[in-house]
């Protein structure tokens, strides 16, 4: 089994520092997320994930789901983790207080999941489906739904899902063909079947409460005609309590590579004439609500991505530091832990630069989430919307990609003992796997940044990052000690300018700039995470300064800066090469060929 | 389960035109490779490769190993499969045939490797040793071992391993413990623990001959104190037959992330009383014999590389073309298969343009080994035994993180249904997972590059080496067809002198030079693999011109070589800075920051 200690020190620092938890404890409604009880809180999450949810990791991992008949067995132990885990109330700590939720900003939120995901992310996966459910219901459900559903939900006293996938339509939803028929009582009956539905069937609740996408008899085709319905597996009964089951099947349970305890159910509906729903929202407008689940989903998957890095990180350091091994290159001494190995560092100072680079990138955002919901001046709300929607893609895509780059570092640094599953890196390597995948492939997000997020409007938010980049670099203009990195943070932002001039002027070679979508991705993630290095050695030399922490802490994120800036930066100028060279080699190799 | 086709055509393109097969089976000894037979043979491999052992591979991996008792139990069907193989005399395709073997050049036998690696690699571990085991004591037994053993393991009626590692031991042979105490009749007794020995234990064969580093009672310390022994599963009775079992038990085999159907043993010597071992070679000696075995297991666990990923790409390939979902981005047609994004098209084109990089590195390489062992002008020889010894830190580390690379891409191909187990890509990046690990780790072989065969003789073969691919360039040169790829030749070519240059200059830096140690193994991996690509579209294009062979087959190659220039090229740039700027950042980060 693999310790976790949750990194509190550079989760603090990141929200003071970074993501400006100070000024969003000031906003309208955030008010309650004083210095105190947040560093409560993720104490206590900290003593939670490692205390419950680590322990059950590896076990879950091993054991996994099982389908008898219909019904779906998690791993021992699952069950009273997730009474503890709800008793705790720790579902509703960024949900609205009206339905139970503690409405805690989500600045507060992400590094409180980022410990649940670092330390049981098949676990963790069941009750943030409540929250990006409830995210949802909030937007479209009628007052009467609300009430019916909504404080089960934050409460975690029912499960939820969210049903989009099926055989025909995985990244393309246009494809769904899932039926909702009226009946004469205003409700729906729905047929057919969904497939890759994370706890889509499972006993540690009472009541599951699946957010499903269908077509209604008149609907247009496309994603245009997709209209949203709630079922549950149980239909309540007069009093609002589970009654009789409703018409919703668990015919089959994946044999996956990874997240063994999150059994992924393919649900059939309507076997036994129609599975009752009841539509929220308007019809044919279901796509757009659903999104609002999907993209609370797509950047807790990227948050996916620096949790499981950093279990990662902590497993691999650990082991460095203990494993003897070889003779010091310089010293020639034995008896040395692998740790002095230049090689071995490298891969563990980089580890950790993403890691704070991701993380910085990551609480930034959830940030200017809580700015663009609760800031009263429309123009900064705003602007913070329009930050978030852009760096969405990069969070989810960029963050993930990394995520599994660091898995897959930590089992290098074990060496052959990363291969053996007793040490658990293995497991955090095939978990991770999956989070470039669920919630939109890495080239779905790339797409989705490039033309939905930059094409579309010309550009005009990235512009305003790279200005924001600029403004950072102007900082360290002359700076007595990080002058060093003005430069190179000068140059991530021209990169990022000179691509976006270049696919605004070639916006005709669709097939071109596409092929260049993920090398965009990746340029604008490097450069958003030497961004927040920068911004973090910054606010490190002036507590240091100052005389406010520990030095040595303080000063080693400096240095983080610079090694992420020695090594990602070139990487950064190679995606920018890559995404104007590869396009058209790419547009008029024949297919043949392949 | 997925379908194999052996790749023959381009096996045989690379054969043909950039290893010099027609060359090669011109040498003394080497006669028997007429193009006929090579043909033949890659056609009946393949054939073996596709029916017998396809079909196993992902039952092996369900099933596993297990210990039963002291007893290792393969899979179902392993028994079957390996007894049809030897019976094919595969094994001794090219070993020497006075024990019984084909004597066909290195360069036949690596394509037919590749095939076995790529269709049941947890499989073709095991008679894979015996070629290994093969080598080595045709170099350093005995006349008397050899007539005892040598004809048996040539054609795989007893099976063979390599006993290296230790609980203390990995990396760092050094540390070996397992002692050898003489007996009164020029015997050993051997006594100490071995892990991790690939099929250290099975019932496949009537014999196992483990090849065992331990040390004598009057050993120095370190490697230089490490002898090689020999010790069967079985002791020989009068008649040379398995008589009694010799002191040797698995007590343990791995639970790993992949290659299941390959049991990784852990055996105790001497627990009772001492396991009978014979000396090979002169005492103390051991390590430079074990490393014959070693360095020919490091060639191919880099054809692993290759070949793990030619089974991903022909998966990814397959369901690419097959697999329907989205709108074309240029037409907006729907019901196209996932081929026409552009964003797939570069995962495959990219592949395929690694894999042909890599396959041209390593054919060429194994070429170059026949010329080093069969020219008969020392001069050429001794060049290509240098250019092997350059190029085997590459063509293992450099070709085993592609091809880990490629298993990853072709799950990404697949998205969620590369997750689940059912479709096959997941067990090959699983399975891929290990060869950057065994037989020395990628950061191993990167020292050893810049260590032992770059420093050691201040980059002498490494600059012939640049001069040989500035030839090809010049060739490039005002070519009227590929004339733009001589500059991006010429780029890599003048990365590496500069890289040279600069490490030279350096070289009192230890540590900073160590920390570029993995990135300038991808620079020169990168470089090599742009090298044979440009001479793969050289060849290409004379044959289009004189009209030989499929002209849209031979133009694909040329455009395979512009896209690994135009995306792979500013990688080996991004690899060149990072190298140089890296170091000092790294030697002076605090071990206590991370």
């Amino acid at each position: 089994m693999i310790d976790y200690q949750a990194p509190l020190r550079d989760m603090q620092f990141i929200l003071d520092e970074l993501a400006g938890l100070k000024q969003i404890g000031q906003l309208p409604g955030c008010e309650d997320a004083s210095p105190d009880l947040v560093g409560a809180v993720l104490e206590e999450a900290g003593k939670f994930a490692a205390g419950v949810l680590t322990p059950l990791n590896q076990a879950g991992d091993r054991q996994g789901c099982r389908l008898e008949g219909e019904r779906v067995i998690t791993p021992d132990g699952w069950q009273a983790a997730y009474d503890q885990f709800r008793d705790a109330s720790w579902i509703g700590l960024s949900l609205p207080p009206e339905h139970g939720g503690q409405g805690l900003p989500k600045l507060v939120s992400t590094p409180v999941w980022e410990m649940w995901f670092s330390t049981n992310m098949a676990f963790a996966m069941l009750p943030q489906l409540n929250v990006g459910q409830t995210e949802a219901l909030m937007i479209a459900a009628s007052e009467a739904q609300k009430a019916t559903w909504l404080e089960k939900i934050v409460s975690g006293e029912w499960a939820a899902t969210m049903n989009l996938t099926e055989p025909q339509a995985g990244s393309d939803l246009a494809a769904t063909r899932m039926r909702a028929e009226p009946t004469d009582d205003g409700a729906y009956r729905l047929f057919g079947q969904k497939i890759f539905i994370s706890y889509g069937e499972h006993e540690l609740t009472p009541n599951i409460l699946h957010l499903v996408l269908a077509r209604l008899p008149d609907a247009p085709p496309g994603v245009k005609g997709l209209s949203l319905f709630l079922a549950p597996k149980y239909l309540l009964d007069a009093q609002g309590e589970p009654g009789e089951k409703n018409d919703i099947r668990c015919i089959a349970i994946e044999h996956k590579m990874g997240i063994h305890g999150s059994p992924t159910c393919t649900l059939s509906y309507g076997d036994q004439g129609g599975a009752l729903g009841y539509l929220v929202g308007e019809p044919h407008q279901g796509l757009a609500t659903m999104f609002v689940m999907m993209n609370d989903a797509r950047f807790n998957v990227g948050v996916q991505g620096v949790a499981l890095g950093e279990r990662a990180y902590q497993a691999a350091l650990a082991y460095a530091r203990e494993r003897v091994q070889g003779r010091d290159i310089v010293s020639g001494a034995t008896g040395r832990p692998i740790l002095v190995h230049p090689d071995v560092k490298r891969m563990l100072v980089s580890m950790r630069a993403r890691l704070m680079a991701m993380r910085g990138l990551l609480y930034t955002a959830a940030g200017w989430f809580d700015i663009a919901r609760h800031h009263p001046d429309a123009e900064v709300a705003d602007k913070h919307r329009r930050y978030v929607d852009l760096l969405m893609p990069v969070a989810k895509g960029w963050c993930t990609e990394v995520g599994n780059d660091l898995c897959d570092e930590a089992i290098q640094v074990f060496g052959g003992m990363g291969f053996v599953e007793e040490t658990g890196v293995a497991q955090l390597f095939r978990d991770a796997r999956i989070i470039t995948i669920y919630e939109g492939t890495t080239g779905i997000q790339a797409n989705d940044l490039l033309g939905r997020k930059i094409l579309r409007e010309e550009g005009a938010t990235l512009r305003e990052l790279i200005g924001d980049i600029r403004e950072t670099a102007a900082q360290l203009d002359g700076h007595e000690r990080l002058g060093d990195l003005a430069e190179a943070l000068r140059d991530q932002a021209a990169l990022l300018e000179e691509t976006t001039d270049w696919l605004l002027a070639h916006q005709a070679d669709t097939a071109d700039l596409y092929a260049g979508a993920v090398p965009l991705l990746h340029l604008l993630g490097i450069a958003c995470g030497a961004w927040q290095l920068a911004r973090l050695a910054l606010a490190a030399d002036t507590r240091r300064e100052a005389g406010d922490g520990d030095a040595d802490y303080l000063a080693g994120l400096a240095e983080l800066a610079r090694f992420y800036m020695a090594t990602q930066a070139p990487q950064a100028r190679a995606h920018a090469q890559t995404l104007r060279q590869a396009g058209a080699v790419l547009t008029r190799f024949p297919d043949a060929s392949l």
